[in-house]
C-alpha cells in the first residue's frame, strides 16, 4: 500500500551532530532519486502519483497564476520573516482552512498535543524534516512546534506539495522550503536552504518513507545502520501493528473501490475480478469487492495464504485459467511481471487492469509500449490500450499504485501515522542515554497501544480495564502492554 | 433514487396525430417546470445535479471556448445538413469516442440492435425525443435509427447535455437541438425546432421521467390518461421489475459509497451512520455501508420494514436517540423534514448529512439559511455549515439527491433502462390495433424477462431451460413468462 | 420453505353451520392424505419429517414407557374432566414447562393476549382446530382461550404431536385428541371425537397448511371457494408480507446452516455449493452460505432472478457445468427432477445433496432406488448412497424438506405466524356481516403491520411516528397502513 | 479454542531411552490430572465436554449393553491377538465405517500416506500414544502404521474414547487400551499396559494437548525442557500458522453458530450479542454472528484490538453499558470473571451466556450456585438459572468451552492437525543427529507450507509457481518457504 510515513532519527541536543551533512551527501539513498541516468523517468512516475493523490482538496491552486520561480521572489510573512520559500505566501489563509479541515479527522494527534502542551517534551528539539507537505503533515509539524520543537521543513517529492499549506506553515513561522513542481535543481536547493542555516543546528531528522512490503528505504536505513554510517538511533514506525493493519487491510478495503470508481465508473455488482496475491492488501481488496457483489478469484504462490483464501470463500486459480473470463485484474503481490503481455493479449475487450501492490513492475506495462498497440488517454490516470482488432484494455495509473494515484488516503489513517511519529520523536528525544544505540528500533509495544487508545475516542469506543485480580491472573500490567513485543512482527497471514 | 428514464407514447403511422402540439401546450406538465413564478429556483436545483452527474467523462469540454449562442451560429455537418443546433459540430469526433466507450457497457442494447437490424421493426417510426442527452442516450437513439426510426431530439434539462455527444449525433444525421447551459428561452426554442419541422410528422414521443417513489410525472401521465387528454397509449417502464431493483437496490449500494467518498473522502470503517427509511434505497445504502465497516442505525415509520431492518442486523431507533452520536445521516424516505433544524443543531462537529431519497425536502435545508449560521463552500457540492460555536456540519449537494449530484450512474444500469425503452417502443409501434388503448401500460412481463436475458451475457451467466415435463409440472411456457403479471408491482419490502 | 401455518374459516355463532361435517367428508382434501392406495408412503414421508423437527426439546418422552393405546385408557385431569385423549396426562407438568419456554420467544402473542384479555373478543367463539400440536401451537391455543374462545383440538399429522404438550393443554381444559404415533385409524377417530361432541357446535375452524410456493392446500381452498363448497370466509395468512419474508428469506438463512451442520458436521468454509433456484428461499440459503465462506453457484430459469443473482455476486450456471465440481447441491425451485440420476451419477465422492424447496420431487430420489446402488443409513435423516465404484453421495432427509426434517424453526417465526392467525380469527369473528363473503381473503394490510409492530419489542426497536404535516405530505394515515394493499402480493424477486 | 492436538517427542531408535518410565512417573504433568485431592472435579469437567464433542456419530453405542469391565474380559481379534483392551472387539466393523467416513474429509493425510508409503519413513519407529481415541485419531494412527511405525495407544481422557473405533484399531493390530467411561484406576492401568510390554521399547511418544492461549501443557513441556527433564526434542505443532488460523478464526466462525443453535435453537437475526474479547476467537465469533444478522458489541482491554473492532464495524463498549440490553453474552478472553454475578443479576430474562474462550473461569459460574437461584437442566449442556423473580438466564455447558461441548469440530480441521503431527514425527525421526536438541521446536516453516499445500486439493485450488526470474527478484526459493520463520509467531491482531 502506498501510505507515506517517516523514520525519525534523533540525537540528544548535548551531542552536536553533523547528521544533516551526511544526509545531503547520501541524498539519493534517502530521496529515492536514482543516479542521473535513470532519474528522469522515475521522478516522473513518482511525482505524478503523488500529485494526484493530493489534488482533491486543493485543486483550485493547480492552475497557478504565476510562472515566476519562488526562488526568484522575495516574500515576507506577517511577522516580517523571510526565512522560507513557498509558491505564494498569500495563500496562507486558504491553507489554514485546509489544515483546520484535516484537524477534524486527526483528533487523536490534537489530543496528544493538548495533553503534552504544558510539559513541552520537545523543548530544545531542533527538527529538520523532509516529507510530503500536505495538510495532514502540517498538523504533525504544528504539533511538534506546540510541544516545544523548532522545525524546518522541505519536500521529499517535487510534485506533492500543497502550496497553500506550505504558505500557512510559513506564515506560522515554520521555515518551509517547498512548492509544487520543483525542478530537480530546486529540490536540492530547498534541502540545502532548509538544513544549512546560520546558527541553527538540527538535532533530530524526520525522513519520508514510502511504505511497501520490501521497503527500499527502511532497508537502506538498516544497511546504513549496520555499516555504522547512521550515527543516531532511529525508529521504524512502519512496522507498528496499528499502522500495518490500517495502512494495508483497512485502507485498501476502502481505496480499491474508490480508485476503481473514480477512474472508470465501473459497476462492481457481478463483475469477475482476479486479485493476484492474498496478503493483507489482497485480503482488503478481495473483501471489499466481494461485499459489493463482485465475484473474486485469487492467485497465490504461498499455500498458507492460498488456504486462507479458500476458507474465506474465494476460488484459488492460476491467472491463465481465468484470464479470458475476468473483467478486472488487480495485482497485490510485490512481485514483478505478475501480469505479462501474453496474458494482456488474452484479456477481454473492456477489461480493467490495475496495481495495488508494491512496485510498478507487477504489470508488465513496458511490454505494452509496442507499435501495434495504440494508447489512448481517456481521463487522467486512465489509458485505453487498443489492440489491432479493436480490443481495448483499460490500464489505470500506468501500472503504478492505484490508491496512491487515483484515490485519497483517509485522514484518519494519516492521523495514526502522524501520532506514532510524534510519539517516536518524544521517546527518542527523552530516552535516557544508552537506551537507544545507533540502530533502527521498533516503537515499544506500549506506545503502539497508546497511539491506538488515543484514536478510540473517534469511535466513541470504551475500553475495559483489568481488575487487579484479572491482571494478576493474566500476568499483565493493568495499563499494558497487553501483548508481547514479538507480536509486532508483521503478520501478513 | 434519481435515475433517469422515459415514458414513451406512440400511435401507429396511419393515425395522424397532433400529439406534439398538445405536448408543447402542456409543457410544464411534462418538463417538470413549474409556473413562471417558481421556475427559477427549481430549474436551478435540477440543473445543477444533472450537470454534475455527467461531468466526469467530458469535463474537458466544460470550459467552453466560445461564448456565442448556438442559436446564432450556422453549422453544417459533413453530410451538408444544417438541421440541428448544437454547441460545436466539430466536437463530433470526441463525442463519437464517448459513445463508443458507453457502448462497451451496453452490449445488451447493441445485441438487440444487431438482432433486429435486418427486420427494421421501427421502419416508418418518426420519434421525437426529449431526454437528457448523454453518451448512453446516444446509444439508445442510434439503436432506434438502426431499427428503422427517424429521430429528432431535444434536451429535457438545460444543463445535462454532453455537447460533444450532441455533436456526434448531429454529425450522424439525427436532428439534435440541445446544448449545455441553455437559457429557459433556449429550452423552449429547441423543443419547438425539434418538433415542428416542415414535412415531418412525429408518430411517437419519448419523454423523460425522473424516477422516484411518488413519481410526479407518471402521476401526471396517469391523471392525463384518466382525463382523456392523452390520446395515445404509453408504457410506464419505471415500474418494470428489472429497472426497479437495479435503479434502487443495486445502484444505491454502489453510489452511496461513491458519492460520499468523492465529496468528503470519509473513511467508512467504524463510522456511525443513521439511514432514515428502509425501503429499497435504504436497504441498498445500509448494506453497502455495513459491508465496509460502518455501524448503521435505521429509522422507520412502517413496522414491516422496521422488522426487516431488525432481522438484517440493524438497530431501529428514533433519530433523536442517535442524533448526537452519529457521524453521517442519510435520508431515504420520500418524506419531508425528516431531518429538522432542531436535529441539525444537535449533530456532532464534522458530521455529514445527505439525501439519497426522493425530494430535496427530506433535509430541512431551508432552515439552515439563517444569519447565525455561516455557509462555506469547500468543494463542488460540499458546504460546511458553521454554527456560532465553530461546529461544522457537512451538507452534501444542498440536500438534493446525492447520487445524481455527486456520483455516476453505472452505464450498465442505463443500459437496462434504454433496452427496456427500445422494446417498449417496438411493442407499441407493432402492436395490433386495439391491444393498447389510451392508457399507461406496464411492459408485458415477458419483455421484462427478455431485457434481463439480454443482459445476462455481460455476466457470462447461463440460464437453465425447463424440460417439457418440468414446464408442464409448473404450468409454465418454456420460454416464460415465469412469473405472473402482478409480480410486477413494486415491492419495497 | 417448510413452515407450518393455518387457514382459518369462521362463521358467526348466530348462523349454525355444518362446516365440520363437510370437513370430515372431504378429509383427504384438507389433511393431505391421499386415497387409500397412495396413503401409506406419503404419510410416512410427512410424518418422519414432522417427527424430527420437534424432537429436540422433548426427546426424553420418545422412548415411551407404555405401549397401551391412549384410546384404551381412561384418564382424568385434575379438574375431573375426561373429555380429551392424550398419551399420558401425567406429563402435563413437563409440557407446561415446554410451553413456558416457548412463551419466552413469543412475547408478541403474549402481549396481544394481555391487551385483549379484558375485552374477550372471542367470547362465544367455538373453535375446532387441526394442526401440529407443539409448544408453540399451545401458546396460540391458550391465547384463544384467554380471549374468550372454547377450543377443541386434534393433530393434523400422526407423528408431530408433542405428547407432554397435549397433556398440558388437556390439563388446562382444552379438549385435545392427539398423540405421537397415531395409526391412520386413530387419526380419523381423533378428528371425530374432537368435532362431534354432544352439545357443542363449532363456529370456527382452524386448519393446517404446509406452506410452499405452489401451495396445494391454499389452492384446494381456492378451488373449493370458487366451486361454492366452502360456505365460510377464510383468510390466507400465508401470503402476508411478514410471514413470507420471515418464513422464507430469514428463516432459510438460518436453517440451511443448521440443517447441514446437524446432519453432516460439514465445514462451510471453502465448500463449493450450487443452489438451484434464486427465489426467496434460494436467496436466503445463498446469502448464509456465502457469509460463512462457501463458494456458491446459482441455477435459474427466470432471467430476472438470474440477473439478481449476478448482481449479488453469484455465478449463474447450468447444473451440468458444475456437477462434477461441487461439494453440495441444494434445491430451492418448487420444480421436479431438478437433480436427475444422470447428474447424481457424476457427483463427487462425499458430496451432499439436499432439498430446501417445495416438494420432495426436486431431487429424483426414486431413481436412486436401483439394485446397483447401496443405501446406508449413517444417522437419522442421513443416507449414504454408494455407487459400485465406492463413491458415496450423502442424501439428506431422503430429498424431503431439509429444514423441516433436520433443523428447528425459530420460535420467533412461529410467533409471527401464530399472532397473525389469532388476529385473523378475531377479524373474521368480529367483522360486520357482509364484509367477508365465502372466499379466501388476505389479511388486511393494517393487521399485517400490527403483527409486525407487536414483534418489534423483541428487538427493542423504536418506530418513528409521522408528524401531521408529514402524514399529509405523504397522503397517509399516521397509524398506517403505510403501503397499499397490492404490496401484499408475494414478491420473490 | 478447544481443539485437541499433540506434542510429539522422539528419539532415534539407536538411542535407547527410558522416556516411557519418566512418562509414567510424571503422570500428572502430562495427563492434566491433578493430585488426588483435586482430581475428581477436574476430570469430570474435562470428560464431560470431551464426551459430548464426539457423541454425534457413534451415539448408538452409548447405551452399552454390557456392564462387565473390559479389564475382566478376554477378547481376541481375528488375527488371534489378545494384546489390546477395548469395550467390545465385535464393534470393529462399525468402527471401520466411522474411520472410512472420517477419511473422506482427511484426504490430505491420506495423500501423505500414499506418497510416503513406499519409503516407509517411520520404519523402526515405535510410537506410544496417549490421545483422544476417535475416528480422526484413528486415521492418523493408521497413517503412522502405513509409514512403517509400530503403535501402541491409550486414551488421554476417560470419557472421550469412541469404543467402536478402538475396536477397529485393535482388529487391525494396533494395541489399544481404552474404552469410554474408564475409572481413574482403569486410566492408569491402561497407560501401564500400553507402555510396559515385554520386548517392546518405544522410541517416540505422542501426547495430547488441549490448545488454548496460555497453554498449560506446552508450558509444562517448556518448563521440563529448561529443567533438563525432557531428554528428547519435541515439536510444538500448536503454534503452526495453519493450525492457529484454522483452529481459531475459521473453526470458531462455524462452531459458534452451531453450538448456539444445537443448544438453544436461538434465531440469530436481530439478536443483540456482546462478545468479550476481540482476539482470533472473538473475531471469528463476531464475524459469523454479524453475517447472520445479529447486532454485535465488543469488549476489549487492548486498545489495538479495540481499534480493529471499530474498523470492522463493531461498537466497543464496557460490558456494564450493554448488560441489560443484550440477548447473548459470549466470552472469548482467556481471562477470569469476565462476567460476574453482579452482571448476571442484571441480564434480561431469557438471555444466553456462554464461553468460547480458554478456561471455564471466564463466566463466574460458581457465583450462581447460591440457594436463592434455581438451576433447571432443560437439555444436555443447557441450564436455566432462575432468579427469585422468575427471570431465567440460559447457561451453556456450565461455562465450559461451548464448541468443545456443544458442537462438532470439522474433520477437515482435525486433518490439518493430524497431518502436521505426522510430518513432525517424520521430521524428528529422520533428522540428522544434532539438528534437534532437548527442546521444544516449532515445525519448520516449510513443513507448515507443505501441510497447507496438501490440503489445497480439497478445494480444487491451484497454486501459482514462481518463475526463475520472479524467485530471484523476491529472493525466494521457488518451492518456499515463502515467509520468514518469525511469521510463525502467533499473531492475534
Amino acid at each position: 500500500m502506498g501510505e507515506l510515513s517517516s523514520v525519525f532519527s534523533a540525537v540528544p541536543t548535548h551531542k552536536p551532530v553533523k547528521k544533516q551533512i551526511q544526509f545531503v551527501e547520501d541524498k539519493q539513498e534517502f530521496s529515492r532519486f536514482p543516479t542521473k541516468a535513470g532519474r528522469r523517468s522515475l521522478s516522473r512516475s513518482i511525482s505524478q502519483s503523488s500529485t494526484d493523490s493530493y489534488s482533491s482538496a486543493a485543486s483550485c491552486t493547480d492552475s497557478s497564476d504565476d510562472e515566476t520561480s519562488p526562488r526568484d521572489k522575495t516574500q515576507t510573512n506577517s511577522k516580517s520573516s523571510t526565512d522560507f520559500c513557498v509558491k505564494n505566501i498569500k495563500q496562507a489563509e486558504f491553507g489554514r482552512r485546509e489544515i483546520e479541515i484535516a484537524q477534524q479527522d486527526m483528533s487523536a494527534l490534537i489530543s496528544l498535543r493538548k495533553r503534552a502542551q504544558s510539559e513541552k517534551p520537545l523543548a530544545g528539539a531542533k527538527i529538520v524534516g523532509c516529507t510530503h507537505i500536505t495538510a495532514q503533515t502540517a498538523v504533525l509539524i504544528e504539533t511538534l512546534v506546540a510541544l516545544g520543537a523548532q522545525c524546518r521543513w522541505t519536500a521529499c517529492n517535487i510534485y506533492s506539495t500543497q502550496n497553500e499549506v506550505a504558505a500557512a506553515l510559513s506564515e506560522l513561522g515554520v521555515a518551509v522550503f517547498a512548492w509544487k513542481g520543483e525542478s530537480e535543481d530546486d529540490f536540492w536547493w530547498c534541502i540545502d536552504r532548509c538544513v544549512n542555516t546560520e546558527g541553527w543546528q538540527p538535532n533530530m531528522v524526520s525522513l519520508p518513507l514510502l511504505f511497501d512490503k520490501i521497503d527500499a528505504n527502511v532497508h537502506s536505513l538498516r544497511v546504513l545502520s549496520k555499516a555504522g554510517k547512521l550515527c543516531v538511533p532511529a525508529m521504524n514506525v512502519n512496522d507498528s501493528v496499528t499502522k500495518q493493519k490500517f495502512d494495508n487491510l483497512y485502507c485498501c478495503r476502502e481505496s480499491i473501490l474508490d480508485g476503481l470508481k473514480r477512474t472508470t465508473d465501473v459497476m462492481f455488482g457481478g463483475k469477475q475480478v482476479v486479485v493476484c496475491g492474498y496478503g493483507e492488501v489482497g485480503k482488503g481488496c478481495s473483501a471489499a469487492l466481494k461485499a459489493l457483489g463482485a465475484i473474486v478469484y485469487i492467485t497465490e504462490i504461498d499455500p498458507i495464504c492460498a488456504l486462507q483464501a479458500c476458507m474465506d470463500g474465494f476460488r484459488v486459480v492460476k491467472l491463465n485459467e481465468v484470464i479470458r473470463l475476468v473483467d478486472v485484474i488487480i495485482t497485490c503481490t510485490g512481485n514483478k511481471n505478475v501480469v505479462t503481455r501474453d496474458q494482456l493479449d488474452r484479456m477481454k475487450n473492456g477489461s480493467i487492469v490495475c496495481n495495488m501492490g508494491h512496485s510498478n513492475t507487477e504489470i508488465d506495462v513496458a511490454s505494452l509500449r509496442t507499435p501495434e498497440l495504440t494508447w489512448e488517454r481517456v481521463r487522467s490516470q486512465v489509458d485505453h490500450v487498443i489492440w489491432p482488432d479493436g480490443k481495448r484494455v483499460i490500464l489505470l495509473a500506468e501500472g503504478r499504485l492505484l490508491n496512491l494515484s487515483c484515490s485519497t488516503v483517509p485522514t484518519f489513517v494519516l492521523s495514526i501515522t502522524a501520532t506514532t511519529q510524534a510519539l517516536a520523536l518524544i521517546e527518542l528525544y527523552n530516552a535516557p542515554e544508552g537506551r537507544y544505540k545507533q540502530d533502527v528500533y521498533l516503537l515499544p509495544k506500549k506506545m503502539d497501544e497508546y497511539v491506538a487508545s488515543l484514536h478510540l475516542a473517534t469511535f466513541d469506543a470504551h475500553l475495559t480495564e483489568l481488575s487487579d485480580e484479572q491482571a494478576k491472573y493474566l500476568g499483565l500490567n493493568k495499563n499494558g502492554p497487553f501483548k508481547p513485543n514479538y507480536y509486532r512482527y508483521v503478520c501478513t497471514f
